[in-house]
């Protein structure tokens, strides 16, 4: 049995909960809104945004970011991504030397271009932090769907402590180094999610849809590679296996609002709308940023970017994907 | 326009046939059977396998092998797996020498563990073979939805002649040197698709099938780089593409097998429901044989394998690719 501190109580942060306690570990989750902290206490056999799942009652709920962050064996970072950087300015002063964090947030920060475990590492610069990631919708993890996932760290061992920590018969943890080819595959694959709802908002089919996806986890690579990243990630659980999971799923958030911009509707009609973070609204801008400054070629993030931000119909930014030069599929791949 | 020959009219036949002519093309259907071609001129406004779509007026249908072959700029090969060494043999005599063919059927020869294009070479050495595969329901091709493909040739200039032919503002045709590498992904994505499928008649969730969407792309790729193929085109639209589209849509034979073997049928009672040809079934066990000849290590095929024919329950294979060991994502992605 660890103590674990879970920061945030969103969905996924409350399923995380759920697992661990399951697990057996003893779970103090954290959430700043003092409503949601009745909300949670109050329903634990109903949970809102998670059906037919129920927090244990071991699960201790408070609003005491210092009790969340003492003496914990790990802290589970997650919190919606823009307020990643002022949870853990504010958290650091309880964070011990060498404490294990794992951030299971997924975002790129808009005006520094970081990822969200470099953000905690400025805030938190004497913690050990890690990233989990992968195909892993929360309300599936909670009513113990069979569900697969990754863990990076630049350390070993400490990829395969909190491997150990959050395993079990219906959740695989797979290990690996390659931490930032993690947080972008899981970051930048909201963008397409968007990008995927939209086309199914405009009534296109299936078939364009995979050539969507394909393409969109190229762009992802180049970038991602061009960042550091390693091919396999993004062939890997945080890279097409989100990407299917995000761009198919009912559950998705992302893939709903690009619905909705399919429909008509406007970005400000569609956040209305969809009442939670679209995490890859925010992302599209970092990423067109990120495209610029490692000088790749990016067009779907090129496209969703004019459709959200100036204007631009979704049909015309679809036509524009599809209509452009004769062109072998890789580069990299010629006839001698 | 060219004069052109398309074999076999089932779906995906008459869907390039009917996109061909749209191209202002002379286009030749041959079907060997009577009652196929009646049907087919006696409903061209009304096609059974592809509603909403119209086999135009100027599309000869023949009974012919002689006439199809004869005279042609190209010849699109389109005939069922099973039939494509049958069908290359008996039409050898009527192709003249460098003539161009793509063939557009997916599977491997369960005999002899060739791809189709191998086949056709082995029965019609004086062709010039091509390949096209990528995320295209015939379906939704016919219906004019925008799709993406990819040729695959040893000759770049046949490559881009194929692509000239079939390329318009909703049909985009890339072109790839990596023959080897469209096959094997096209013939083995079936095989997944049939576990995809199985994970969905089980009841299991979107997390769980993106998982063995991923793990089975990875599996793919492993034995088709061994085989000569490219990891890039794994990534591409012949692998992750098809996979996509194969695995979600709803006009998948393979997946929709997969389903009901999930919910509890058997693969006799499946196929008399499907009513159709179904890869899959073919392709696994060519795909378990390559495994073993090329020393792959294919967990998915195997347990497949074990459930079509060996009659394991489609639970327990489930659960043995989930209870595996602790592990990295990829042995090829360490700590130093």
């Amino acid at each position: 049995m660890n103590k674990i501190g879970v920061l945030g109580a969103g969905t996924w942060g409350t399923a995380l909960s759920i697992l661990l306690s399951d697990n057996g570990h003893d779970v103090t989750l954290w959430t700043k809104l003092e409503k949601e902290a009745k909300a949670l206490e109050e329903s634990r056999d109903n949970l809102k945004n998670l059906p037919g799942a129920k927090l244990p009652e071991d699960v201790k709920i408070t609003l005491d970011l210092k009790e969340v962050c003492t003496d914990k064996d790990l802290i589970v970072m997650a919190v919606a991504s823009p307020y990643v950087r002022a949870t853990a300015k504010e958290a650091s002063p309880y964070i011990k030397e060498g404490q294990i964090i794992v951030n299971v947030s997924k975002g790129i920060e808009e005006k520094t271009l970081l990822t969200l475990a470099d953000v905690i590492r400025e805030e938190i610069p004497q913690a050990d932090i890690a990233v989990m990631s992968g195909p892993s919708h929360a309300e599936e993890v909670s009513r113990r769907i069979p569900t697969t996932i990754v863990v990076g760290s630049s350390s070993k061992k400490t990829a395969q402590f909190i491997q150990d920590i959050f395993m079990n018969e219906v959740f695989r943890v797979y290990t690996s180094p390659d931490m930032i080819g993690i947080e972008l595959g899981a970051a930048l694959k909201n963008v397409i999610a968007l990008a995927a709802g939209i086309i199914d908002g405009l009534g296109m089919g299936d078939n364009t849809k995979a050539a969507l996806m394909t393409r969109g986890i190229a762009e992802i690579s180049r970038l991602g590679i061009k960042m550091g990243g390693c091919m396999e990630t993004f062939a890997g659980l945080s890279g097409i296996g989100d990407l299917f999971v995000t761009c198919t799923s009912r559950h998705s958030r992302n893939r709903q609002a690009g619905y909705l911009i399919g429909k008509g509707l406007t970005l400000d009609e569609v956040i209305k709308e969809v009442n939670q973070v679209v995490e890859g609204v925010n992302t599209a801008k970092a990423a067109l940023a990120l495209a610029k400054k490692y000088d790749v070629e990016m067009p779907i993030v090129e496209q969703i970017n004019l459709v959200l931000f100036e204007g631009k119909s979704p049909l015309d930014a679809a036509t524009d994907l599809l209509v452009r030069d004769k062109r072998p599929e890789y580069k990299t791949l010629q006839w001698d």
